[in-house]
């Protein structure tokens, strides 16, 4: 089988896997007093600036929770598109664990704009309206689109110009980096960007992400509220050794460079099957594709992957950071097969 | 230094690495749809019994929480004790993120009983109360004692003809059954409690607990508590893993009997020492002993341990699943050398 | 000056002061065990069905709120519209509040139907997304329009098929039973609406609004969601002998009848100004109509009334219960000089 | 029937109801932006001082949840009283709607001190623990007895030195200034209280409480608050109207003397019973007394009042602003028969 659902299917990277050994050595204090998580935070500095702060948590979604909630008032909203993972995949976390009111604006690539957030960015000081207070993007998006530098410093510029924050959904961060072929600061700290919840899971960890604030005026509380939501790691350690061997070096962007180049290679194959429309830029690790009705059925018995538009019968290839070259080719073989059966 | 802070300072046991090591092998389904995590429902209820259903969560506060929410009407609450871990160590957590009221009843040895539990267990069908709805114990306690056989069936009896529910935080299972000498099910399942917050993390994981739901009509809708809660790891199988690891063969008891047996030799060396007062009995991995005025401070040079009650001096040794008899030795060589000195 | 801003600005109907005077006598049960609340619930069961049963709280959030969270699992989620009054007036209540995933919809008439419920409708069982579990209408609805009998039929039908239960938010209920020229049970009860948030306070009451539970399946444990959502009134009879004066005779009719007979006279008088663009048919007690620029400011010298739509300049006029035609021949008089002027 | 169960179950003062009536006249702003609203600011200033500022609301619980909930940050606890309202009779409002965790404390006279405070003031900068923000103290309190002056300036000293704020539940703050013979202020913002819950149903509206900011850098947010938590009035001019008739004059003075001496008369008669053991001073409008066994039963048959304890029978005894030593004749006469009749 071919598995091209999620970039969670895939294991950890061997580097990843050595590190945790490595870390399991004698006593370390719990709750993040130890040496691993110390030496993360040098890393991210190096990585986002001096002014960077690490909190290292278990998942995506409770970095984005906790994220967001340090960084708004009580009764503040969250502008970010509708097909934005804290809208469509996290279980209502954000309103139900955050009582934070989402502000969804439809963006067929998956990017906000300034005037896109203009349609939601009103109503300040109206006790009847929730309050905009963060505006969300997620880099890669969703629907493995990119933000330039300058979308994002544009983004940036708008949000604090109308007094709300930025917070970068990055659980594909390293992609983009990979795939802009720009440092991670240059597209976060250095354009304004106010906190990130920075992916590890789907770049090859065993799980953790780690909310890096960039501006520390833009947080209350967060140690607080890491904690109050459940997300703080007894043995930290075990995270912070691995985001470390992740980013103090290489790694981080060799998987992604890796993953990203077989969404290209994938990309360039399905193009060369004029039966299928592809729907989106190719800028990351995945692709959107169309296939003609009855094919997606066919195909999965030799395939796995996600439906995206069941109306539309578009579905999601996701490349992943083991995905060979041999696995995009076999998958597009058996496509091109099923194709030729019709 | 000698570490007896807390059994969260540890690493994780070898044959839990080598679990992890072992399973990141391929693609797996992500969201517990993986191969681990199904073979763990297998080893749960061959300890636990054929209606024990898992679900494998990061951390011990979330395992607790979900639990307890997924257990109570929106109305409900929850009789603890006031040293429950809920209580006083989850940084509101049932509160804040799941809205309970929590109801606790002082037990210096921190155990509840039926007659306890009937000074909070009352106002049912008043509108102006949160209803009693669950009674959580903690086993083995938070200040290392131990519930008997007898005295958990008397609770769920009780619990159960007030039209409660019975929840262990069980962050230290493996020690009530290790020094029990008793079988999980044993003092659980075949006694009536319905679900239990089954501890990994203190017990030699990197991280990772698993609710175990023993009574199916105990929990509505707990799938979607945990991914709202945002407690459902995308690379699932590491969780599992590592449990089946612990809990397929005899792991579990060797672990627990360890740092049970360091601590009752903690306990053997500190009555010798007459200037002490050890406080609780020691029945699982914990001594709790009262010292001397000055004498925590001076011992700090040497070891790391908590402050329990600052008002009596009263300090929490703990053992971890990796503390050895030299180490045990050197602290209470310590310790009696610091009070000669007096 | 003339105030068309909303029909929160008048006071009470006087009939409805002289029940509270007449029932200011003697000592009453508090918390609803007073008589005035008992009769209330036979002139409901009168208007709505025998199985109806109604729940005085204090105001319009206050009822939609609780409504829908005792419609709703923890897990729960609401299909509206984005014009909502749920969605765009509550200060984010039902996500802050009641931990509610809002899903709402562009409807330019403020109306759903089947085929946009359909577009929110789905992910059933998947536990990533917050479960489709309430449909939410209000009749009439925020812009003036009407649903009519058939139409909320075909909704109610729609949403059950799906296993969802239908809210109607009934601010101005009254308003649309009265247009409709059919009783309150024909378009509720009778064609399958489960939960309604009956309006008092716009309708003439001092304060107080209902919420009728027409479908006692619908809703769990509401008596004591009501009281930690903050409105069990200790001193019911006040909220009840409203309503019973309200309701027991024709008065809700009549006062209806009045603000709905105002909008229409106003909606004449409006067309006959060919500057102006009506936007929504007049089906209620309120017109919204397109100023040309510059005229509301203007106009603002002689009237309050509120900006709909800053961008084009839509503007909403309300009646009230206590809205004349010397005021509307007086407003829109003022609105002609204004034009005539430019 | 003889009710002293509550002072909830009177009606209105005659005055009270007056004011409504002539409140009831044309159009005003809604939410607060009415005439009497604006007076009632001028009121609550003379009365607490130039930075005093009201945030009229619907009920008690309300205004306790919003109140702490503005006093608070996220991760805030709130120390009480075991006995408080906010801790046994707002069905969990703080926790579940607020997510507060009460930190309460046993006082048999319901009353806090700083040495108590200091049982759960602790914990400050340690994530583990929610920090302790808040003193909510209850003037008079719910067992009917006073905090001097002197004691309410002690917490007030003792919880700011801790970097806390004070809360006054002030259901019956007005019982309260009567019975001690003191303006509101001297026992309030001159001490340094800087929240206060002041009561307007118990001291005679029909409904109505206002929130008192003292000091105008406890709270924040405050109107969102407010509106979020749905106690958000659109026709507010009939709460603050009422307000202004109790509080612009002595109203609300003779209101609360005559329940304050219909308790003293009943106290009085109650000491002339030698079987009756009454347990609290009577300080405000009740009583407290434990009947001898089986007596409660039979009193039943002429008059209606609470249980306080089910197992000393110690019952409740309330006087309302409408109580006649006729009652409190007729009541006590009774209760002898009943005695002598054994």
């Amino acid at each position: 089988m071919y598995t091209l659902d999620s970039d969670n299917f895939a294991g950890a990277l061997p580097q990843i896997l050595e590190a945790i050994v490595a870390s399991n050595v004698g006593h370390q204090l719990s709750y993040g007093g130890d040496d691993y998580t110390e030496r993360l935070q040098r890393v991210l500095k190096s990585h986002f600036g001096e002014l960077a702060e690490g909190y290292p948590v278990f998942n995506g979604t409770g970095a984005n929770v906790i994220a967001m909630q340090s960084m708004t008032p009580l009764w503040g909203a969250v502008i970010c598109t509708s097909l934005a993972h804290i809208n469509t995949d996290e279980g209502a976390a954000p309103e139900h664990v955050a009582g934070l009111k989402l502000l969804p604006l439809d963006a067929r690539d998956g990017k906000l704009t300034p005037e896109l957030i203009d349609q939601e960015a009103h109503g300040f000081n109206n006790e009847h309206r929730a309050q905009p207070s963060v505006v969300s993007i997620t880099q890669s998006t969703e629907v493995g689109t990119l933000y330039s530098v300058d979308e994002i410093r544009a983004i940036c510029t708008h949000a604090h110009h109308l007094g709300m924050k930025v917070h970068v959904d990055g659980a594909r961060l390293s992609n983009a980096s990979a795939s802009l072929g720009v440092p991670f600061r240059e597209f976060t700290t250095d354009v304004g960007v106010d906190v990130i919840s920075f992916g590890g899971t789907k770049a090859g960890l065993l799980f953790g992400e780690v909310i890096v604030v960039l501006n520390p005026d833009a947080c209350q509380g967060i140690n607080y509220v890491r904690k109050f939501n459940m997300q703080l790691a007894s043995k930290m350690r075990f995270i912070s050794a691995q985001f470390v061997a992740l980013l103090e070096g290489n790694l981080w962007h060799e998987a992604a460079t890796r993953s990203n180049s077989m969404a290209t290679l994938l990309r360039e194959r399905l193009d060369a099957l004029p039966e299928l429309v592809v729907t989106q830029p190719t800028q990351a690790n995945a692709v959107f594709v169309i296939l003609p009705d009855g094919v997606a059925e066919e195909l999965r018995q030799y395939a796995v992957f996600q439906t995206w538009n069941p109306l539309t019968s578009e579905v999601r290839l996701m490349c992943s950071h083991d995905t060979t070259s041999d696995d995009i080719i076999g998958f597009t073989d058996c496509l091109e097969n099923v194709l030729s059966k019709r």
